[in-house]
C-alpha cells in the first residue's frame, strides 16, 4: 500500500481512542461527585457468538473507567421473565446503561425487550422514544453504528450544510438514523434500498456515500463520484481466492479508493468506532439521569433518591 | 375550469368521507362493546386563533360518532400544572386520546407537553415514541398532516414500492414523518430544504413531490416533472392582485397543474383530510389500549380495569 492510499483511509480506531479518552475523563469527574457510570450486559442462552463482542466491551469499558457488569440468562427464560428483569435495572439507580447482546433465543421478541428498557438508560439508542428524540433533532444519543458512521464522515472535515448523501440500505437501526442525524446537520439526503430502481444513478452524485447493505462488493468505482466520502458499513465474511476466509465490507474497496478522496477500511472503519460510541451514549445517559435526580429532588446529590 | 383541468385535482375531502364513515363504523362497535372512543381539546390561554380549528375538530368527530371534550386552561397556568393535567387524562380509562392545540402562550414549551401526553392517547403523533415507532415500520399512527398527505398519494394509485419521491421541507412533523412512511412504503426518498444546493434539480427528477416549506408558489411549473403527482402541504395567505386576501399553497397551482398528472389544490388537497386522519388515529389508539387492557388484566372488559 502507497502512502497516498493510506491517507485516503478513514480508520476508525484513532478516533475511537480519542473519544474514550474523553469518556474516561468524564467518567472520573461523575465518579468523583458520586454517580460511578455503570453498564449492565444481557446475554440470553448461548453465549458464545457474542462473547467476543461482549469482551471488547468490557475491555472498553475498563479503558473509560466505566464498570462493567454481565447478567446471563438461561435460554429458558421467558420474555416476561426478562422483562421483569429489565424492568428492576430501569428502577436501581446504580445502574447507568442496558445493553442487550443480539441475538436472543427465536421465542424472545426482541423489539419488545428494547422497548423495555428505559428511553434514560437505553444506552445503545434503540428504544422508539430515542430514535424519535433524534428526528426532534436531539442529536446526542443515537444508534451506535449510525452514530459511528457519521462520526467518521466529519473526520472529513467537509461542511454538512447542504452536502448531498446517499444511504443505500434502510435498516431501522443504520440506514434510518443516519439519515436523520444528517438531515438535521443540513446535508440534503436520499435513502435507496433494494427497490430503488438505480441505485448506482443515486450514489453517483453523492458527495458522501454511506452503505449498509450486507452485500460484498456491491459499490463498484464506476458508482462513485470522483472525490467521494465512502462510509461503508457492511461485514461480510468471504472466502478468498487463498481458500481462507476474511471480511470485507459492501465497497470494492480497491477499485473505489482510486475514485474516493476518503474511504472507510473493512475492517477498521466503522467497526472499531461502535464500542466507543456505547461509552459516549453511557455518559449522555448518566447525565440526563442526573439532571432528572435534580429536577425532581431538587438537589444533584444521588443518595437522597435511593 | 376545463374538465380535464379538475380530474388532476388530488381533492381531501372526498378521501376524509371515506375515513369518517369507516370511523364511525369502527366507533359504533366499540360502543356497543363498552368503550366509546373519546378526545379530549387542550387549549391555553387567548383562544380566537383556534376556535375555528377546534369547531371544526367536534363537528367532525361529532359525525364519526367520537366524544369530543373542551378544556380550557389560563394564560396564567404553569408549565408544572398543565402537566399534571395532561398525566391525570393519562391515567383517565374513559380518555381515548388528548389533542394539544397550539399556539400555546410563550412561557410554556410545547415540546415538553406534546412528551407529557402518554404514547398510547397521543392521536396527534407527535411523542417521540410515536414518531420512533414509524421508523420501526409500525405506520397505523403517524402525525396528522403527514399521513394525510401521504393518503393522498395513495389516491393516484401508483405504485410506492421504488417509487421517486422528493419533499421539500425537513420539519420534525411534516417532512421527516413523510420520508419515513414512504421508506417504509418502499419508496426512495430524498428530503430537500433550505440549505439544499439546488431544490430544482431535485425536484425535477421526482415521480412524486412534496411541498411543506410555507413559501407561497415556490414550486414552479420548470421544477416538476411531467407526469408526476404534486402534494401541496403549505398554507399561505397572500394579497391578490384585486386587494382580498386568499389562501395559496407552496406550489404555483396554475403553472404546475398543467405539467403534473396529479395535484392537490390549496385549499381542498391535504387540510380537509387532517382531522379525519386524527379521528382515524384516535380509533388506532383505542384499540391499542384495549389490546393493553386485555394483556394486564386478561379481559377485554374494561370496568374489571377501573
Amino acid at each position: 500500500m502507497s502512502l497516498s492510499d493510506d491517507s485516503r483511509y478513514l480508520r476508525g480506531g484513532p478516533v475511537a481512542q480519542r473519544i474514550i479518552a474523553a469518556v474516561r475523563e468524564d467518567a472520573t469527574i461523575a465518579k468523583a461527585e458520586g454517580f460511578p457510570p455503570k453498564l449492565i450486559s444481557i446475554t440470553v442462552g448461548d453465549t458464545d457468538a457474542v462473547d467476543v463482542y461482549v469482551r471488547n466491551q468490557r475491555a472498553k469499558a475498563q479503558l473509560a473507567g466505566i464498570d462493567f457488569e454481565e447478567r446471563r440468562f438461561p435460554a429458558t427464560i421467558t420474555s416476561g421473565e426478562l422483562e421483569a428483569a429489565i424492568h428492576g435495572l430501569n428502577a436501581d439507580p446504580r445502574v447507568t446503561g442496558i445493553i442487550i447482546q443480539r441475538p436472543v433465543p427465536a421465542h424472545i421478541p426482541i423489539k419488545m425487550l428494547q422497548a423495555a428498557v428505559h428511553p434514560l438508560k437505553d444506552v445503545e439508542g434503540m428504544h422508539p422514544a430515542s430514535i424519535g428524540n433524534i428526528v426532534y433533532n436531539q442529536l446526542d444519543l443515537a444508534p451506535c453504528t449510525a452514530a459511528a458512521s457519521v462520526e467518521l464522515l466529519k473526520e472529513t472535515g467537509l461542511d454538512l450544510k447542504g452536502l448531498e448523501v446517499v444511504i443505500v440500505g434502510h435498516s431501522e437501526i443504520v440506514g434510518k438514523p443516519i439519515a436523520f442525524l444528517l438531515m438535521s446537520e443540513g446535508a440534503t439526503v436520499t435513502v435507496c434500498h433494494h427497490m430503488t430502481r438505480s441505485v448506482a444513478a443515486h450514489a453517483r452524485r453523492a458527495d458522501a456515500l454511506f452503505v449498509a447493505v450486507g452485500k460484498p462488493r456491491l459499490i463498484k468505482a464506476d458508482m462513485v463520484k470522483p472525490g467521494a466520502a465512502v462510509i461503508d458499513i457492511g461485514i461480510n465474511s468471504e472466502v478468498g481466492p487463498d481458500g481462507t476466509s476474511r471480511i470485507v465490507g459492501d465497497v470494492d474497496t480497491d477499485s473505489v479508493k482510486e475514485v474516493a478522496s476518503w474511504i472507510t477500511p473493512v475492517p477498521g472503519g466503522v467497526g472499531p468506532l461502535t464500542v466507543a460510541i456505547l461509552l459516549r451514549n453511557t455518559m449522555v445517559a448518566l447525565s440526563r439521569q442526573r439532571a432528572l435526580y435534580e429536577a425532581t429532588y431538587g438537589t444533584s446529590d444521588r443518595l437522597a433518591a435511593e
